[in-house]
């Protein structure tokens, strides 16, 4: 009945979607009622095992023309099913440690149906009144765990309390993630770096040509280690540095950017005299999980006179682990700091932040309207380079209040765990080799025969480099052929690792976020990889003509 | 029993709420329950009626610390009944007609909590597989909307066919909202003004500092009305031009740019030599709804070579109306289009999009990293602005099957009539003046006692400027009582209409999208509003007694 409501597009039929609910025994309902009780069996049941390879699934999606009459919701929920959620990502499940996305939390689903229904905007306080003042509380919150504590006796209760509400400051801003956070600071910088001076009005203003023209650079530079994210380089396009102006630093043998190199670049970039628009710390990198050594950085930085901004999107949550917080030392020295809570905060998608040390330092960036953001207002949009935003905030502060300090560092030492025992699992094995040890819950590693392994212990550098060209089409086949079968998933990248003499190879990728990840799943990634190994003997004849030559 | 599972923070109690759903009788069930049947209900049972300060409202979010212990999730959620819900703001109430939120189709709801469930993530196909074939059709079906039809036979079946699951094309990009789609728009707009010519490598890779020098440009600028979105300004700082090139042309009495003002500052613009951005046009302007007239607009970007975008955020969803698409003629020929499905498509926050004419537009902002966006990959991260996001997309195709496009039609048709039931309700009362007519579905008005509004008629200029600014006062005590005593809600801008000489006044303004809200409610709103204004008349003393001199 309440499916049928939809069968002519008439006036009266139209409100009623937005006045009766699904009825119960609908198959939207159903689905609801699904994933309300058991999510990991919903996403079991309706995902299927063995991937579609993309061309046939793009099949479904086909129909370029916006459908001339109203359907009925209940067709609506079984087209989904059929097409969409099938061919979707289990991306919660405790096997699939390829990506940044692990479970969440139950209430989260409740919480976020409420989030809808609320339906806030949080670019002014007139759509979201009290989801301001907790936004700015849970922008305090983290705030504090990154800058406040026993490090900075500046920030106590008594700051917290005077800045984190005024409308004269912000001590942070949430975004729809990392790369919107990375953008967000170094705006920030590039706007404080070419600030008014004298009769030139800043680059806010009167824009970039004339700001280097004013301040005399060559060029405008950001610093980070080779490893830094992607999202740098496009942060420098869209904020008009051109991307060979992100200058890599190269790393060291555990993909720490090397102290030594950066003196080295910031020597040559004076020299040349280039502006340098910030000096970039990775607390996680995306394809190692390492931190940079942010204490030292930090030194150099203050020396320098340098922004420092930390991307801490993926590890900025090991900052609540007392246990892991020295990894991260150095961090409460940033001037900007990047964390996305729908990484190791277990949040769902579309909750970054921005945290910034001065509470003043949005000012460079703050703009105003007739009807919004006035002057002295407390709107968030009159210094967030988003404008309309959904109320995430109150995500994160449920999972802060639930699960607590205390309960963020259990999970954050256990993902860790697992990823030594992973680590070690690895190392036991014959026929693996692992190239990145973990220091956050992140490894790298590839399938290397034994009899492989031993030769390359004594062939010269030229075998050995074909030989790792062939590995690494063997761990490319792994990877796909793990996803495509369904029952686990591991990402890959590629690295330069010292071990390989500088050589770019390719490897999986695995991140231990997942606490449902139990050591028997990894033991069966582990079995499954080495049967599918077997599996492409055939497929990769070089590298067994090259085994048989032995 | 569920509630206390997080009594102790042991690892065991953590791993339950990932694992173990909410207990039916909990709290977060309960809401959740009144959410599904009951929207309205819900959050008139539980917003409280009567506003507080904002400064009472922010003691209850003084806390800085994160709580060191897990606490109860029921605990949490009467907290956010209590403290959070009771004081949000109602924006779906039909009476609350001051804001560009309207109410949700309810089929959203479950849809939205299947999609937290799926925590997809639509940077990579790896993490969202399905959805991103479902993306690239969503956002298809927009650009036909937009481009196809019977008005450019070049976009028809076989066009789509072929470009919208290319590897190699991009008919538009999702993203968060308005701001993003703009800025979008205007970084592709800049990086293909500013390309690769010669041995200059083009500005995303060199930065704008050498591209303006190459190109010998003295400025860059965006031409756009006065009534331009204020994220353009802020678009033009993130890019690297200043706020000051964002060239603000005149608008005639119905708030659409002048086009003679517009032909003269590119007269002047090509005069000093300005590389001239782009020229935007306005589809629904924020404070009044007008459109630009975008085929005139679309003329002179095409006689003078500009890149021409059109910021339809809040009137795209008109163009599925065909009675009323006429007002956007011109459309279809603009290089980029933004539309926040989140505004007249009925869909929650956080769904922007962007629309390219040119499927190849965003080769200009292409980038790729090793562990995502390879290159040939159809990871649509490789040219968005943003990263990891979520799968919105799946509520806005949800939308555009459930209503079709003739419902679309009825909504924005009914949209549109209410608007001008209301503004011959205004102009048929004595003490309200309409300031401007709707076009769309936007109108602004004030209070303005009919004594008063007949002295105007009689007295001079200064006079006249005097009771106009007596006149803001009381329009803005009106609006913030209103609010205030919870019933009902319109917003305010400032306008410079030509009727009062260029003075600045201030003006209610309200947007009529609503399906819900009744012509009785409207009566109420203006009954309420000349109530207001009579119990205000002793807090104005200066009207009264220019009232009495009359």
């Amino acid at each position: 009945m309440s499916d049928k409501r939809l069968a002519a597009a008439s006036e009266e039929n139209l409100f009623r979607i937005f006045t009766i609910p699904e009825a119960p025994d609908s198959t939207l309902a159903r689905i609801e009622q699904e994933v309300s009780q058991n999510l990991d069996g919903f996403l079991r049941d309706n995902i299927v095992a063995v991937e579609k390879p993309l061309s046939e699934i793009e099949q479904d999606f086909q129909d370029s023309v916006v459908p001339e009459h109203p359907q009925f919701v209940s067709a609506l929920a079984d087209e989904l099913l059929d097409k969409l959620v099938a061919q979707s990502v289990h991306t919660s499940s405790p096997s699939f440690i390829g990506h940044m996305t692990s479970a969440l939390p139950y209430f989260l689903l409740p919480l976020s149906k409420l989030m809808v229904g609320l339906n806030q905007n949080l670019v002014k306080i007139e759509t979201s009144k009290a989801f301001t003042p907790l936004e700015r509380q849970v922008i305090g919150m983290l705030h504090r765990i990154a800058y406040g504590g026993t490090r900075t006796e500046a920030h106590n209760d008594q700051y917290y309390k005077s800045v984190m509400h005024s409308a004269d400051t912000s001590l942070g801003a949430f975004c729809s993630g990392g790369t919107v956070a990375n953008i967000s600071a170094l705006w920030i910088a590039r706007n404080t770096l070419l600030g008014p001076n004298g009769s030139f009005k800043g680059v806010s203003k009167e824009g970039l040509f004339r700001a280097m023209s004013h301040y005399g650079y060559s060029r405008l530079v950001v610093l980070v280690s080779e490893r830094g994210h992607y999202s740098l380089g496009k942060a420098a396009d869209v904020l008009g540095l051109g991307r060979q102006d992100i200058v890599s630093v190269k790393t060291d043998e555990n993909n720490k950017i090397c102290i030594e190199s950066l003196e080295q670049r910031i020597t040559e970039l004076k020299a040349e005299n280039a502006g340098i628009l910030s000096l970039v710390g990775v607390a996680g990198t995306t394809e190692t999980g390492n931190i940079d050594p942010l204490d030292k950085m930090a030194d150099i930085a203050e020396r320098e006179g340098i922004h420092f901004h930390v991307d801490a999107a993926w590890g900025g949550a090991t900052m609540m682990s007392n246990n892991q917080r020295p990894l991260l030392k150095g961090i409460e020295r940033a001037d900007s700091i990047t964390v996305d809570a729908h990484k190791q905060m277990y949040v769902p998608m579309g909750a970054g932040m921005v945290l910034f040390k001065d509470a003043h330092s949005t000012d460079v960036i703050e703009h105003h309207a007739e009807y919004i953001l006035r002057k002295g207002s407390k709107d968030l949009g009159s210094h967030t380079l988003e404008g309309s935003r959904p109320g995430m905030s109150m995500l994160v502060y449920a999972c802060l209040k639930v699960m607590g300090r205390s309960g963020y560092e259990m999970l954050i030492d256990r993902s860790i765990d697992t990823a030594k025992y992973f680590a070690d699992l690895i190392n036991a094995e014959d026929d693996f080799e692992l190239v990145s040890e973990p220091e956050l819950c992140l490894l790298t590693y590839r399938y290397v025969p034994k009899v492989v392994k031993d030769y390359m212990e004594t062939c010269d550098a030229e075998e050995k480099h074909i030989i790792n060209e062939l590995l690494n089409d063997l761990t490319r086949f792994i990877q796909k052929k793990q996803r495509e079968s369904g029952r686990s998933f591991v990402s890959r990248t590629r690295l330069t690792p010292k071990a390989h003499d500088g050589q770019t190879i390719t490897v999986f990728r695995c991140v231990l976020a997942n606490p449902l990840t139990t050591k028997d799943i990894l033991k069966d990634i582990l079995a499954e990889q080495k049967e599918i190994a077997k599996e492409s003997w055939r497929s990769l004849p070089a590298i067994l003509k090259k085994i048989a030559s032995l």
